[in-house]
Order: structure tokens, then C-alpha cells, then sequence
């Protein structure tokens, strides 16, 4: 084949179908044979075909989550509508149902509504997936809290490590030395990173890391509580836990209040998230914070530049962590 | 005129203008000059014109909101989103970004992507858009747990009398007898429907309205907050109060935890909403449960039914509350 990408005619001549045919599988229609459809997008994934011109694209942007029960999920909706606001687009929500990966549904909507950007939530697209949209000029980023994305894909994400340094320094430098950590899941990349960074403290300031003092949570509520029952009823509990995210902090809490133990006089607690609640519960909660707003921003933003042909600086971005000190921390009561 | 609906052409030859001129108006293009469209749109008004056949809507249905900074948009989203999954349909996610009433260039998109339904959140639409959204025939829903949409309007809510009601009875039923609320805005019509179920139980078992121990709040943290620091520092606190919805209830809680007061020792507390965080806190809450995934399900539906030519039972509906008992009511400590 030649070096130049191939017109519509010519993939057309060589599926032995007609140009419309071919125009049609790029739209997402779904009147085409299955197997003529496949042929076509061999073909187009072999030759590299890119659309050129075919008109704008639509006053669209896709956001998909892999599930939309995750607590943060609204703040990431703000993010996108933001910039939707501003540029005058509507937001196309979907989930990919628990699944990582949206379905070929979801797939064939996006190819029809060309829409002028994709933010996929801790979601990914397959190989084929990528040259699909790739194919129809449809621009995508991943937005990856957990941290891990797949090489070559643009990507928005934040510094996990370096929250959970800074949780833990926090908690050092408050004379706390018995220092537990609620990790959440080793599967995702982001866990790990925290859990890392924790350590990271830990031996910079030259104390060990006790692993009968870390457990690993799900990050939601129960897995909080279950393991801060679980540390805290130790015959030398911790005086102070990162608890790898907001929600096993309120988990942590309850535990905490079930024990007869107070926050911070007995047990400090620092969170990772801050989410709105961290601010409305009792004491209200020291927290790593994640721009996720701002990270929202920066994807749908990022997508846009890519449709429009622009080259950005960096299309993997890290956008740093704070920590928010509220009432939850303090000098351990028995040092 | 004539009592049967005219067609395209004739409503094209009376604005003087080409019927491909009258289509483009009715599909949302914005290629047509603004006074030839307010002509055109003034005469599809009067005429009463709707559009019978032009293919079937697009696999997207619309779901705007007021704001999406409400704690219970993510519940909203949600009960869109399985509907739309079910019928595989695209949720296209709008905010009038604090306005009441969504924007022409809303209303703009909407006409050119003509979705297979539209639920407004809170929201509502002026007799224009109304107009201009039946004769494009796209059905529209209104989900108000304010409780006060238009006449005529398709409408889902909730029972927010019977569930003020319900919170104070349980509140009497304890032993309470001096009952605090903090309302919600007294323009939203259901903080007036929350307090007249107050009011309604507290007569109906013989006991009298204090109107000193009732505040205005927001439905904000911050305003549960300084009411409650406010009526909890009276000579003679309440020994219980109705919170008006969650967020106000967590600043009660802040306010009695700063005044050395224990939940539910010292203050039994209820709230109304029933949102994720209300089982997290400490104590967790009990609350009026508002259905808000089902409420947002059967708006979606309905739309659905209406878009489909159907005749549903009833074009408003409100959705009973459920009184959730968890663990910040209990009897008054001294009666």
C-alpha cells in the first residue's frame, strides 16, 4: 500500500462494497451486514484512514463512567459541564455498567453523533475501540483517578503517591509514631500509589512500617468500618490512620464511636478525596485533596484541543494534591 | 382558520417565506434570520401546528437541571440513566446554570437533536418553549420535588406534606413536645408543604405551634448550622427538631456538637431527603426518604409513554416518602 491514506472510493473498491457502504460504517449506522462491517473496518484500521473533512462535528461531548455510583462521579459532572458551558455543547452521559470498557453500543452512538469530544472515567477503550474513534476524528481522554491508563492515550489523572506522603507526613509531624493505613483495592493503581507514598513517610522519618497496622479496604463505608474495627480493637492500636479514601474515613469514625474512642483526642484520621461531605461530618475531616473539578476540566479541555488538530504540551497530565486540614488530626493523646 | 392542522407549505406561503425555511425552523438550525424565525414560530404556534412524520426521535433524551450543585442530582442522574439503558437511549446532561428556565440555545439543541424524551429537574419551561416543543413533538416531564410545577405540565414529585408530617409524628410519638423545625426557603413551595405537615401533626395530637421554635433555612449546611445554634441556645432548647432536609440536619449536628449537646441524648434530630451520606454520619440519621431514583425512573417513563402516542394513566404523579429510622431520635432525656 501506499504511504498516503487511502480515499473512501478506494477502501470501498477493495471491501468490494459501495462508497456509501464504507460512509456508512464510519457513521455508526446500523444497516450494514455485520460481516460487511467488520471487512470495512479491517480495512480502515489496516490503511490507517483518518476522516479528513466531513463537516463539524456536532455540538456534542461525551462523558462515560465505568460506574455512577462512585461518590465523586458529580463533581467530575461539574468539571465537564463547565467547559460545555462555555463552549456551548451538551453533555452525553453514559455508563459503561460496571463493564471498564463501554460497549460496541455505546461505540456505534458515539460514531453517529460525532460527538467533539469523549471523557472516559476510570473506563478504557480497547484497541479497536481507539482506531474506531481515531478513524472518525473523534478525540478522547481518559480521566484516571486509580491511575493507571493505558501508554500512548492522552490522560488526566492526579499524584496518588505524593497524597499519601503528604497524609502521612502530616500525621509524623504531629508526633503520631504508631500509624495505621485502610488502603483500598491492590487491583487498582492508585491504591498502590498511596499505600506507597504512606510508606514513603514512614521511612523517611525513619520509623517501620508495622503491616499488622494496614489493611486493605474496597474504598466505600463498610470496608472502612470493618477494618477500623479490626485496628482498633489491637491490644496497641494506632493513634492516628490514613484511611485511603473519605468514605472508609466514615467508616473509620463509626468504628471510632463504637469503641468509645473520640476523634482527634484519641484517634486522628486523615481521608483522601475531599468530597463535599468532608466538611459536614463530625469532626469535620482532614483530607488529601483531589481537584476533581479541575481535573474534569482539564480532560474535556484537552479532548477539545485534540479534535481541533492542536498540539497540546502534554496530553498526560498529573494535577497535584492538597492536603485540607480541618478537626479530624491532632497530637496523639499518649505519646 | 380552519380547525384541521395545516402542513408545512401553508404555513410557509402565510410567513411568505420557502417551506424548506419553515423545516429548518423546526429543526433548530440556526440559519435562518431571527425575525423570519420569530414569523414562523408565531404562526406554528397559532395554528397549533405539530409535526405528525419525520422519522423517529434520536436515541437521546435530555435531562436538565436547575443546578447540579444539589446533593441529590447524582440520585436524579441515576434513575435516568437506568431507564435510559434500558430502552439504549443516550442521557444528554444540561444545568441552566441557576436559571429557572433553560436557555433559547437549549431549546435550540434540543430541536435539532430531537430526543426521544426531556425530564427538567426543578426546572420548568415558558409557554413559548412549551409550545415549541409539542410541535416539534418532543414529550417533556417535569420532576419537581419542589412541588410546584405549571398547570398542565407533566409532572413527578413526592408527598412533601405527608413526609413533614410523618417526621413530627415520630418526634411526638417519642415523647417530644417541644419540636423545633428549620424550613426550608419559604418560595419553594415544598419547605411550605414540609411545615404545614409539621404544623398539622403537632395540632393533630393537641400540642401548640411555637413559632419561636420554627427558622427559615436555605437547605444549606451552613443555614442548619446558625439556626440551630440559634434555637438551641434559647432559655428553653428544643428537645427535638425536624431538620428539613439532610444537609440542615448535619449542621444541627455541628451546632449541638460545639454546644457540648449529644445526638440523640441530648437532641433527637430528623431530616428529609435521605441521601447516601445520611447512613455515614455519626449518628446516623434518621430521615424522610424522598424516592428520588424511582421519582426520576418514572419521569423518564413517562416522557417515554408520551413521546410513543401513549395515554398514560396520569400525567402527575407524586411518589409516597418513607420515614427511615436509624439512630439520631430517641425519647427525650427529661420529660
Amino acid at each position: 500500500m501506499r504511504g498516503d491514506a487511502p480515499t473512501l472510493a478506494e477502501i470501498a473498491r477493495e471491501a468490494g462494497v459501495s462508497t456509501p457502504t464504507v460512509s456508512k460504517v464510519l457513521n455508526g449506522r446500523s444497516d450494514v451486514a455485520p460481516a460487511t462491517r467488520a471487512r470495512v473496518e479491517e480495512l480502515l484500521q489496516r490503511h490507517g484512514y483518518r476522516r479528513r473533512s466531513s463537516g463539524p462535528p456536532s455540538r456534542l461531548f461525551d462523558l462515560v463512567f465505568h460506574e455512577l455510583e462512585s461518590a465523586w462521579a458529580m463533581e467530575v459532572i461539574r468539571g465537564v459541564e463547565n467547559v460545555a458551558r462555555q463552549e456551548n455543547l451538551h453533555v452525553v452521559l453514559s455508563e459503561s455498567a460496571g463493564r471498564l470498557m463501554p460497549g460496541q453500543s455505546w461505540v456505534d452512538g458515539v460514531l453517529a453523533r460525532r460527538p467533539s469530544g469523549v471523557v472516559l472515567v476510570l473506563s478504557d477503550l480497547d484497541a479497536t475501540q481507539r482506531t474506531q474513534l481515531a478513524s472518525r476524528d473523534i478525540p478522547f481522554v481518559v480521566l484516571d483517578p486509580a491511575g493507571d491508563p493505558a501508554e500512548g492515550v492522552p490522560a488526566v489523572g492526579t499524584n496518588n503517591w505524593l497524597g499519601g506522603l503528604t497524609a502521612t507526613r502530616h500525621l509524623i509531624d504531629l508526633g503520631h509514631r504508631r500509624i495505621g493505613m485502610i488502603g483500598g483495592p491492590s487491583r487498582m493503581m492508585c491504591s498502590r500509589a498511596r499505600l506507597d507514598g504512606y510508606r514513603a513517610a514512614l521511612e523517611t522519618a525513619g520509623l517501620p512500617v508495622d503491616l499488622k497496622l494496614v489493611r486493605e479496604g474496597d474504598f466505600h463505608f463498610e470496608s472502612g468500618y470493618s477494618a477500623g474495627r479490626d485496628l482498633l480493637s489491637r491490644p496497641e492500636p494506632p493513634t492516628a490512620v490514613f484511611a485511603g479514601n473519605d468514605l472508609q474515613a466514615l467508616g473509620l469514625y463509626e468504628a471510632a464511636r463504637e469503641l468509645g474512642l473520640r476523634v482527634p483526642e484519641d484517634l486522628s484520621v486523615v481521608g483522601f478525596d475531599d468530597l463535599p461531605m468532608a466538611r459536614w461530618v463530625g469532626p469535620p475531616l482532614t483530607t488529601v485533596r483531589q481537584p476533581l473539578v479541575a481535573m474534569a476540566e482539564t480532560a474535556a479541555r484537552l479532548a477539545l484541543e485534540l479534535g481541533r488538530g492542536e498540539r497540546p504540551t502534554a496530553t498526560r497530565v498529573d494535577l497535584a494534591t492538597t492536603l485540607v486540614i480541618r478537626h479530624s488530626t491532632a497530637a496523639p493523646g499518649n505519646v
